[in-house]
């Protein structure tokens, strides 16, 4: 911004992209591109003719039989993802109960197979709350945590009897107390508070200004109001066994005053998500301006620095009971609200080159994918890897600026990245597509991508593609205009 | 993030944070919320109680009839925007060829309308090309320039005979030839460029390194190509007179060079859109982390800064015909493929306030709206004029944030806002909702809302609310999870 208002006029702007080109080659040299985790990471193999394989399925047959670009979930990585998180941990005497986040990843086909593994449902809009009951989960499996409830759904939640109703403000108190009397229920209700200095923004009770201490009075009050849980979110992500501990501390401490000053014994803290998926990488503003100024790959950060599901879950439930022993009570329930941990790393988008064209003078060659920021708008601030579908022996690496289909200059994927040479109609597979994906997509000028499961050798749908139709299928008939 | 990087521990935020709330009473102090332009911009004026209208329709009766959020179009200032981009200006022999940008707002009852009218489609991608079809658009009244075009959308546009077809890269020359070829057709087709020192990204041939030319050198040597047209936009906003006549400018000078050096007579200059909406107002990242960061509204521009569409088209034709009568030719015919300037203004989003919560240290309340981002996406990066539905008398003026129904911290539409006191349940009218809040609408938690056309004092449907089931309706029958 400044940048551009201080060098205005053609000659300026000459000399800055002669400045910018010359940067460029400089900033390349010191910082290579990273090659990122091999295809091994995500149980991604080649076979003989080079053909990226998940489970013995070739990806790139995928396309004949589903179009592209295809969302393709990954069915043993996901039941393995949810085995981890509901596993007791040694030396805990019992595990996290988890309860998958519906808007990370709401394809009913993954949902239901996370069901089937145990995981509940944590829904935070009335549609999430639908669909969990139209999926055929019990009450006792689902948590209901949307910012501002509809009273419609809050009536819902409280004739099912759902497990735990989190209320997001003291504003929500009052109406909740007077659905239930209406109803006759006495709904088993958490309050989510915002830990010290965290970012709270429109969730939660402050602790750090009495405002999270003043709402659980102001419940335990009610007498239509069974006030179990505490429930947080630290809203900005956990990659490390340091940040899990302040978080988990600042809970700790502040159910302790809540035993002692308002002789409130939780039956239930309820952790909210937050665990990075270790193989994405957040991109700030500032790196992200930089990729687009000086074709700078941003590094992906290295998974093993990121805390892995069961260490998560080892340190939450290690760190509850022994606080609990040290003060003689039992310790409460433990909720999980996992979303990216769970279903990022067990899906990938495939996609196809549309247009390749020669590389500019700063030797970046521009590709067309037929996926964009309609499909994938997470890559606008988080660096994912991605691999070539085949690999042609001795194909040379280049650089790459890859561009969404979509009309608009914004829709830029990778503002540079290397990877091995690319032709017209080549595949790439885009990693880690199982959060924010698909509930970030648009209908912008294409239609929206099948997904597709694939375990032991099968591949079957579970989403299908949408077609034209489906895009004017709330328009009403389309007669001509004459 | 350097900021926040080099103040980090819980004392460091504590102070941190104190310091912010000192800081933001100084900034609005300093620079005070801008009122903005009034209602009556866009035909909207109060009934003797206070409440919001459009053409006699008071806007909250529409809540009753199409649920919240909901898009509300206004049927005659979208006609006005049509007449005036299809006129002759006073001193031209014609005026511009209009075709509407479909991506911008892909509603099928607003592009009826528009056609109805006797404005043309410019499509970007095969669903768009379908869509003008599937409306009756007769394919002189078509447009077709996907960056990266599937061959079966090159041979549907080939077959339909449309009017223009333009080449996004030389890459695309080869095969629409041969194409043309195996049909026995001989397409009319553009070449766009990207002028001297503006942004390209991924369309167009350069003009200033040779690109451009070379292209056109290549077209020209295929005879299975009518080489008819030029084709560019700017890329970035047309606010000014002055910048619109240095893009005409440098594509004047370089049809002056196809004519001296390739011998071609344009027959078409298609001139793209890019022309801005007079009230709506960017906002860059920076202008951006600062509303966040101080609790500062970004002050819109005033409208009367921008070109208007009259002026616009004015500029464009005497520019051009006065070009070519200086070197004694005929003027080509020019092509507009408006979309922002066409609709932006015509359409707003109406919502409600979910949650109205109490004031923070700094004296800004958190308003929890039932409209977010996943259907004003815009608003990230655009401040829009809104509107309280109702006027109470002697309401106080407040601080707030507004923010979205998802359970998400990026969901914040209004950092900073000062508007009349807001209840629970209030209206919104959130101005300019007519380009790209729909087509980059997700199904986020919510079920994407109607869009409902008011003209003298009736309203109708355009495209129903999603309900549940449709968001579910690619999935398959939704058995129990067990």
């Amino acid at each position: 911004m400044i940048f551009r208002s201080l060098v205005r006029g053609p000659f300026q702007r000459a000399a800055r992209t002669t400045a910018k080109h010359a940067l460029r080659q400089v900033v390349r040299k010191l910082s290579p591109a990273q090659p990122g985790p091999p295809p091994s990471t995500w149980r991604l193999d080649r076979d003989a003719g080079g053909e990226l394989r998940l489970d013995g399925t070739k990806l790139e047959t995928l396309f004949e039989r589903y179009g592209s670009p295809v969302h393709v979930v990954d069915g043993a990585r996901l039941k393995e993802n949810a085995a981890r998180f509901i596993a007791r941990p040694p030396g805990a005497s019992k595990g996290c109960e988890v309860y998958y986040s519906y808007k990370t990843n709401p394809v009913p086909g993954v949902l239901r197979l996370l069901h089937d593994m145990g995981v509940g449902a944590e829904a935070t809009s009335p549609y999430e709350l639908w669909l969990a009951n139209r999926l055929g989960v019990r009450p006792e499996g689902m948590v209901y945590n949307c910012p501002a409830k509809p009273e419609a759904s809050v009536r819902e939640a409280i004739a099912l009897g759902i497990q735990l109703l989190n209320l997001n403000a003291r504003q929500e108190i009052a109406p909740v107390a007077a659905m239930a009397r209406t109803l006759g229920r006495r709904p088993r209700v958490g309050i989510r508070v915002a830990v010290p200095h965290g970012i709270s923004g429109q969730f939660g009770e402050r602790i750090d200004d009495g405002s999270a201490f003043n709402a659980f009075a102001e419940a335990l009050a009610c007498p239509e109001l069974n006030v179990v849980g505490l429930h947080a979110h630290l809203n900005t992500e956990i990659a490390t066994a340091g940040e899990l501990a302040a978080f988990l501390s600042a809970i700790l401490e502040f159910s302790d005053r809540l035993r002692s000053e308002l002789d409130l014994e939780l039956q239930i803290i309820d952790l909210g998500g937050n665990l990075a998926c270790p193989t994405v990488s957040h991109k700030g503003a500032l790196a992200a301006r930089l990729e687009v100024a000086l074709g700078h790959q941003a590094a992906p950060r290295a998974p093993a620095a990121v805390l892995t599901i069961d260490d998560y879950v080892k340190q939450v439930m290690i760190t509850i009971e022994k606080h609990y022993q040290a003060v003689g009570r039992p310790a409460p329930r433990v909720f999980a609200e996992p979303g990216r941990a769970m279903t990022a790393d067990s899906q990938m988008l495939l996609c196809r080159a549309g247009q390749v064209r020669d590389a500019d003078a700063s030797g970046v060659a521009s590709v067309v994918l037929d996926a964009g920021i309609n499909v994938a708008e997470s890559l606008r601030s988080e660096y994912h890897q991605l691999f070539n579908l085949a690999r042609r022996p001795d194909a040379p690496l280049r650089h790459y600026r890859l561009t969404g289909p979509t009309c608009t200059l914004g829709d830029t994927l990778y503002p540079f990245v290397e990877l091995p040479e690319l032709k017209l109609g080549d595949g790439l597979a885009i990693m880690d597509s199982g959060a924010y994906f698909v509930p970030y997509s648009t209908c912008f000028s294409f239609p929206r991508p099948a997904v597709v499961l694939v375990e032991g050798g099968r591949d079957h749908v579970l989403r299908r593609a949408e077609t034209f139709e489906d895009m004017v299928a709330l328009d009403g008939p389309l007669a001509g205009a004459g």
